[in-house]
């Protein structure tokens, strides 16, 4: 089975649903139009389809594979990232000073989906190496920058992010990595890291950590952190490689999934650190960075919803079983005409799309609020990166699963490829902060602390599309009825939400991951229905393809299908906070 | 991590929920009051969790292995087995003429429970051999069950069911493995089986494959089916073994999950087969032992949720990570303390044992049923067979993923174990029959065939229920409220069902999963219910243990969190099949 890549959905998605004329409107664009992007677009695509898609079953099969402090992977893997390298595939939306291609992130979050949907392994290298960039372009001295990114922007250097230790998961406040200044301005780092995801490897010439560690005397707890510098092998002025390091790779995980990505840990020895910013300002930069790895993941779960449901279509048209159940004819069908299966095919669709659409559309604002300086804009797209990230990966291993149960028997069997992406997805909810930890921020951050005014104007956008749905055809309107009730919910909890953050704040919390739920299903909804009508609009020009008709149906079944879980949740927020917080553990 | 057996609860549910007053009044069960069973159980629960649980993640690691044809499992799962067998634990349930010790099914199901959540790959291999036993008591003859019963039921030889063939799975019509009458009576039957689980290995001297097959001319489609026995070696007269038969295993799969039970792919080269019963009437033959298949399918969906929960909240209890989100400490707390976690936990929790309740209540139906020969519990318990099966294996692919998150990154490491749950849950709403093919059997059979009648009997049984929590205190009464709730969306479900199977039977199929799944969280959260008024009773009465207190929460939590679930799925079924239908796949 090959991976497709769905070129002309990202397409209709920057296109209808990027702010586009916004964001193409900005300075740093104005080099691209739309067809540029398009022939970018195909470029990538047929990297992901030809030489990443063909590895992903044995790169899974065979691993990372540690032995004594080296990580290797698969002869397959290595070549595939060589042409990566190549092509200049890093560079995408990178600054053109220090080689990037400076396109929109709505196209880089294109690129990440098809290269994760093509092995979610691989594109965890880029996706890390991306982080990095990220924090260093905000953060770094020019020096920093001058050094490291234009290595890491050509993908012959990788980069990691170094947060977790054994005590300390979720909870960065209890890191104990110790960062010594020594003569001469560096610090020596010492400590072990773990969960580092492509930590070691074999596939690039040096590898740069971004490092959480602590100086001798800095507070206590989450603002006592510093942001350092540890590259796996010194760099010397001219810019070649030095000697080693003294980080070490100890052994790397066996995990559920993503195999063929290395998950290590990292001890640090009094390795050479440099400081990135100020002291005790670590926690603050990770979080700049973690905004954009987090969407990264939320675009990941994406890509594996993607992956899982071209198999299962692909399987669904293939495998003749049974009668129609309306026993019309006597004659096995195709099982994709059996309409639990079309159920299944349906929600796996919908809940793709809906994520790509919102996921697009956050990009979008991202790239606004960032170039126009725009704090309404701004809140807006960091209201949204939590829905993105809980929501995409939250129903990513829905999908998954959906994609297995399509296969019956055979997906159930690792050959048919439908289990790894059950396998790999399950990761999606938890890395870069779980899904409880998103709802957090979300509530706390991005609608207590202003007191809802982002969330109302959240809401007060979705109105404006439920205005036009209203006048377009019968199908429309009822896109648009679903929208209504589905926004209304998100309403109430949002009012009861904000009268118990002063009153009840653990009842707030305890439907904090409900109201996660609740906001990315109406954001993801709201964005098909906004497809929907460019879909229409598009027909109604002459444009009346099939892809422009499944638009509107798979619209239309994400509001009959997927919004009355809305309900559902608002339900367990309003009525279910005492039933949780009263109930006892006994031994 | 070891296995905590949940005994108080089971006896609990066998006590209250499994109609125990009628079945204990069964004159083949007479000789056993509750006290006896207690004492079964506990024996039982010992067994199963020292010598069983401890081998579960090893025997998952060393999986079963194939050399040349021949299927070996790990030491400790031989020798596990061996004292099943010297303990007669697969005589539980089974005939005292044949060696069985004539349990009610109540307990069989309880400990079905424990055995699978100790280690579902081992737990497989006496639940096939039951589904044999079951197969040659109701349709052998008497010559056949002198000789394969008693061996079968004191564990020495073990049973499959040879169904699938790569193009015939859940459409069985399309069997095409050849039966041809020999001179003596015997069949010489031609053919190739997969996914037959527990179809070659080595824990017993002898194997009996139960087989679908086709004589020369037996009407084609399911109605020229026959049933044989096929033993992997031949039984002389006087009950020792001959010759091997030929049936060879070709290989074994290698799955996902329930790895250390071979799933085996049989060939059948003119093997020796004895025909059951009538030719031609086999499929009616599979299906009587498929009723307790599926049942038992169920029940291991309710024991991989019950280890899941138990892992997870021994992890959560442990873990220290992050200050309350109230901001009343500034200490790191338990992460059982955190809103989030509780909600998982609970919702791990409620829907175990809401799958418990149902099921044991279910098992008590089937012995009326079946002992009393009443129609119309024979009906009931044929409508909640499909539901303990759908619910309860959809609902544990949902549990051990929620197992999975509390654990956080250690959740995707596989030595954690959590993994593997999550792993071995998703075979179970597939095999056995889908979740769309019980679905399919509720609403086909269960439900239009008798035009609702058995489905009201249900609903009003529920009605009952609701007036007796009526007069409760004030959380008994807000479990009832929502009990109403979910009923009236139940109702108005089955009304739309019964008048679009004469209009529009595909709109009708259209929602049969999510039909099946609303009057499985009913059946669940109802028999919680049921469970919590008995639960007051014994605080009434003086019996005021945490036990109770924890019973009576648990119905509360599924009543709020859970039962939203059922008017999402009656919006679904009344406003989503036209968006189902309707759709295109477009290549």
């Amino acid at each position: 089975m090959s991976y497709q890549p769905p070129v002309q959905d990202l397409m209709f998605c920057i296109k209808h649903l990027s702010h586009w004329d916004q964001v193409s409107a900005l300075e740093v664009y104005s080099d691209y139009d739309l067809s540029d992007i398009g022939a970018v677009l195909d470029a990538y695509a047929r990297f992901c389809s030809e030489q990443v898609a063909p590895l992903s079953y044995d790169g899974d099969t065979l691993g990372a594979q540690f032995d004594n402090g080296r990580v290797t992977l698969p002869d397959a893997n290595m070549q595939a990232y060589a042409r990566f390298v190549e092509n200049g595939w890093q560079a995408l939306t990178h600054p053109p000073e220090y080689g990037g291609m400076g396109l929109p992130r709505a196209v880089g979050a294109a690129a990440v989906e098809m290269l994760n949907a093509a092995d979610m392994s691989f594109g965890l290298c880029p996706l890390l190496t991306d982080g990095a960039i990220e924090a260093l372009l905000l953060t770094g001295s020019q020096d920093q920058k001058a050094t490291y990114l234009e290595p890491l922007i050509a993908g012959r250097w990788s980069g990691t992010m170094n947060l977790t230790e054994p005590q300390a998961g979720s909870d960065l406040g209890r890191v104990t990595t110790k960062a010594v200044l020594r003569e001469g301005g560096s610090y020596g780092i010492s400590g072990t890291k773990i969960f580092i995801t492509y930590g070691a490897h074999d596939l690039t010439e040096n590898i740069i950590h971004l490092v959480l560690a602590r100086t001798p005397d800095a507070p206590a707890g989450p603002k006592g952190l510093s942001l350092f510098i540890v590259p796996q092998t010194m760099v010397e002025p001219d810019g070649t490689l030095g000697a080693r390091n003294s980080v070490n790779c100890v052994s790397i995980e066996h995990k559920l999934g993503v195999r063929a990505s290395p998950t290590a840990i990292l001890e640090y020895d009094d390795a050479t650190g440099f400081l990135i910013g100020e002291e005790n300002c670590g926690l603050e930069y990770m979080f700049i960075m973690m905004n954009a790895a987090r969407f990264s993941v939320g675009v990941q779960g994406i890509a594996t919803s993607d992956r899982a449901y071209q198999r299962a279509l692909a399987y669904a048209r293939d495998r003749v079983q049974s009668r129609p159940v309306n026993g019309q004819s006597k004659d096995a069908a195709a099982i994709i005409e059996h309409p639990d299966v079309r159920r299944m095919l349906l929600r796996m669709r919908s809940l793709t799309e809906g994520g790509r659409a919102m996921a697009t559309a956050t990009a979008g604002l991202l790239d606004i609020a960032h170039h126009q300086n725009d704090p309404q804009m701004a809140a807006l797209a960091e209201f949204m990166v939590p829905l993105v990230k809980g929501f995409c990966t939250e129903r990513s291993v829905e999908v998954a699963s959906l994609g297995v149960q399509i296969h019956g028997g055979m997906g159930f069997i690792e050959e048919t490829g439908a289990a790894q992406h059950y396998r790999d997805a399950r990761i999606l909810p938890i890395y870069e902060g779980t899904t409880a930890i998103q709802a957090n921020d979300l509530l706390g951050r991005k609608v207590m602390r202003d007191g809802g005014e982002t969330a109302r104007l959240f809401a007060a956008r979705i109105a404006q599309t439920e205005a036009q749905l209203a006048t377009g055809d019968a199908t429309l309107q009822a896109i648009g009825a679903s929208l209504t009730q589905a926004r209304g919910t998100f309403e109430a909890a949002l009012d009861w939400m904000l009268d118990n953050s002063r009153r009840d704040i653990d009842a707030a919390f305890a439907g904090s991951v409900p109201f996660l739920m609740l906001a990315g299903t109406l954001a993801a909804g709201w964005k098909l229905a906004k497809g929907a009508i460019a879909a229409q609009e598009a027909r109604d020009a002459g444009e009346d393809t099939p892809f422009m008709a499944q638009k509107i149906a798979t619209a239309l079944f994400f509001a009959q299908h997927i919004f009355p879980d809305c309900a559902a949740e608002h339900t367990r927020i309003l009525h279910g906070s005492r039933s949780l917080l009263d109930a006892d553990f006994p031994e």
